[in-house]
């Protein structure tokens, strides 16, 4: 979460800033003595305040730092306080770049109608999360229940409701104003809100999902400034001047070598691999489960091996997820930058140069978490197409046929299985004709 | 879906507009002839322009009217094309309304990439419903399985190659027209082709379910209009002064009543209320289903009848149905029009009369439609909430225990619901003791 190099320093080819600003000084030293001394105290102060800067910078990366893998070692509760934390500071500054103040003063409920959106957005999608983790808590609770099975509802209501107010608050002259507001609020729901949501499910699926994911874009983009003072030369995007191809790509190739190392790392601990089965849970406490199958290791044979390197093993033996964090690494150094450079381009858009200053020394929390939304997102979404198995279990399938079914019906699913497990050679035909007489006369009964 | 009244004079106070123009010359007679004949022949050819407006509008209902019934009767495929189309030429009208010709010539992209994203969503939302209704066809072919598992993934994928392109299409001097442009999509994107998606997952729960709150809707409009123009004195909202406190009141309850009768009708035709199990089905082929309980009479004891009032039943025996009618016109009476005020609002925002000119006579299609999205939102958030039942089948529940569960959690299952149905003393005990000797045995086999 807490990047070292500053964003818009990925690769930079500039020289530091106060660099510059001594030779840009020093251009002017022909001129008189007492000028030269006025550039020599300015060049000074803007040095002592650059220092300044970079202290405080340094202290809040290291409670960033601090904060991250404490919040790791606390258990999953506290991570998504921290995400809550951090969603909510971002909505406040992306809603507030398009905030006009005097406009604001005239109409009273402008803000008000943004924040009660964020609100029923919240309820709605961390709703979703708890019914869906901790369904057999909620389903059997009598307060929570019509909650829980009408919970789609109550959001759209609540969102409609907001939905009216917003339509019964339009004030003539302000309408342009009022319209950018309510769409500009919909993207920040959309592009942060719904995005840190996925970041929420990540760890409840384990805290690997959380933390592979976050720590590939932090990795990305320190080794982009990196590789890009080191190489750069050829310029990437015209939206940031300052980005380069050879720091782009030599980014790529550390990004994934990490994801190796780190992936084979955290793969060894059930803390990390496990999904959240219980909420108490804390580094020393651990957790417990039989881990998915992409952790464990599986043999490869390679289909071909080029005559001359036959010294190459025929086998390899190596967890599918090793593959899995290639995908990841890429997606992190190729495609997750984009959402860094979505936001320069907002930020270029309304002349500001951060989000907001709610880190000091890091601008807004924005800037620094640009990369993350999109990159929680893809995460989750890859998770849950290519390695997320035994969504089933015995308590939800059982849950599902006693509230759902008749009881005709769960006799019919009773003897369909018997008859599937014969079918699989599980049970013999005798388990089959039993349960076709005596589930029959059940019936009847 | 055609209003034989115009949105904008829904419970309008002024004359209709010739008559004012008549009035308007008439005030200007005293000054010269020339001048007279002049407003005479002005005032004419106002009046036959007028005139053909009318003819047009007339026409063009009658054919959206035969259209609307043509395709309830043709199947509930060619009202799912219809849909498609409403949702297409509302999209292109909202997305036309920000644009800004000169810039959009500069930058080849901005108008491909709102298309691009409209293709994405519609994937996305197709493939949803498709996967949902059709389980039992895409899940058993080949082909089609990949498309359905990693569904999600894939539209995911789709969206942030958009994202991507968009990003990289950035250029210098056009940021916030490109800006205004994504954010533009994506609220035409939310505000039509979302809601539209739940207006078609309301045909495939069954035609009454689409029928329905269209009829509302395009009722609660004409007699708001009649009302307005009957009682109407006082103004309602200051964003459209033409609509009366006494319009919005009168049609409420001209609606409810509506409702009532009409629900009455359409519950008497399976081809109404059973969901699209046949896709081939029209209205001569017919559809058949065991109804939802809602359509079926239910008894209910009045809880209190007052002393003078004996001569009531103490017992009613009505469909559930009535009832959620009832809440169902109230929403199309008092919400739905907020769909029509917001798009007057935005119809203001940009000094624009109509989104456009898709239907001769009656202006845009979204001017047409404004009420429909909400309400097809709602039909069906309550639908899902308050009326669907029997989700859950015999074979998706065995489809789902036989993908997702190992062979031991299938006979954890089976011993499960055994035990189950003996509490509930369907079967005896000897069904449970013997399931747990024989399916023990299959296990260790």
């Amino acid at each position: 979460m807490p990047p070292l190099s500053k964003k818009d320093s990925n690769g930079a080819v500039t020289r530091p800033v106060h660099s510059r600003t001594d030779t840009g000084a020093s251009d002017w030293a022909t001129d008189n003595e007492v000028e030269v001394d006025d550039k020599k105290q300015k060049a000074q102060s803007d040095f002592d305040k650059k220092k300044q800067t970079f202290i405080t910078r340094a202290i809040w990366t290291l409670i960033m730092i601090g904060v991250f893998f404490g919040s790791i070692a606390a258990g999953h509760i506290y991570l998504i306080i921290i995400v809550t934390a951090v969603q909510i500071i971002s909505f406040k500054e992306v809603i507030a770049i398009s905030n006009v103040p005097s406009r604001a003063r005239s109409l009273r409920f402008t803000k008000t109608l943004s924040w009660y959106f964020l609100g029923t957005t919240m309820y709605f999608l961390y709703g979703e999360s708890v019914i869906y983790y901790f369904k057999h808590i909620v389903l059997i609770d009598r307060v929570l229940l019509p909650f829980a099975t009408h919970h789609r509802f109550i959001s759209f209501m609540l969102y409609v409701m907001g939905f009216v107010f917003f339509v019964a608050s339009l004030q003539k002259g302000h309408y342009r104003f009022q319209f950018t507001q309510f769409a500009w609020t919909h993207m920040a729901l959309y592009l942060i809100v719904v995005q840190a949501h996925f970041i929420m499910n990540n760890i409840f699926e384990g805290m690997i999902w959380f933390f592979l994911p976050v720590s590939l874009v932090i990795t990305n983009d320190i080794f982009a400034y990196i590789c890009g003072i080191t190489f750069g030369k050829t310029q990437l995007i015209k939206l940031s001047p300052k980005k380069t191809v050879e720091g782009f790509v030599g980014a790529w190739i550390c990004t994934v070598l990490l994801g190796f190392v780190l992936t084979n790392v955290l793969m060894r601990y059930s803390y990390f691999i496990c999904p959240v089965n219980d909420l108490g849970a804390n580094v020393f406490t651990g957790l417990h489960c039989t881990p998915n199958p992409v952790f464990l290791p599986h043999t490869y044979t390679l289909p071909f091996i080029p005559s001359p390197w036959t010294f190459l093993p025929q086998k390899i033996t190596v967890a599918p997820m090793q593959f899995h964090i290639l995908v990841m690494a890429t997606f992190a150094s190729l495609i997750a930058p984009f959402g860094g450079f979505f936001a320069s381009g907002l930020k270029r858009t309304f002349n500001i140069k951060d989000f907001g200053d709610s880190i000091p020394g890091h601008g807004g929390m924005t800037d620094r978490m640009d990369c993350q939304f999109i990159m929680g997102f893809f995460a989750f979404m890859y998770y849950q197409s290519f390695i997320a198995v035994y969504k089933t279990s015995v308590g939800s399938v059982i849950e599902t046929v006693i509230t759902g079914l008749s009881a005709e019906e769960q006799i019919e699913v009773v003897r369909g299985l018997a008859k599937h497990l014969y079918n699989q050679g599980v049970v013999g035909n005798d388990v089959v004709e039993y349960l076709a007489k005596r589930l029959g006369e059940g019936v009847k009964r």
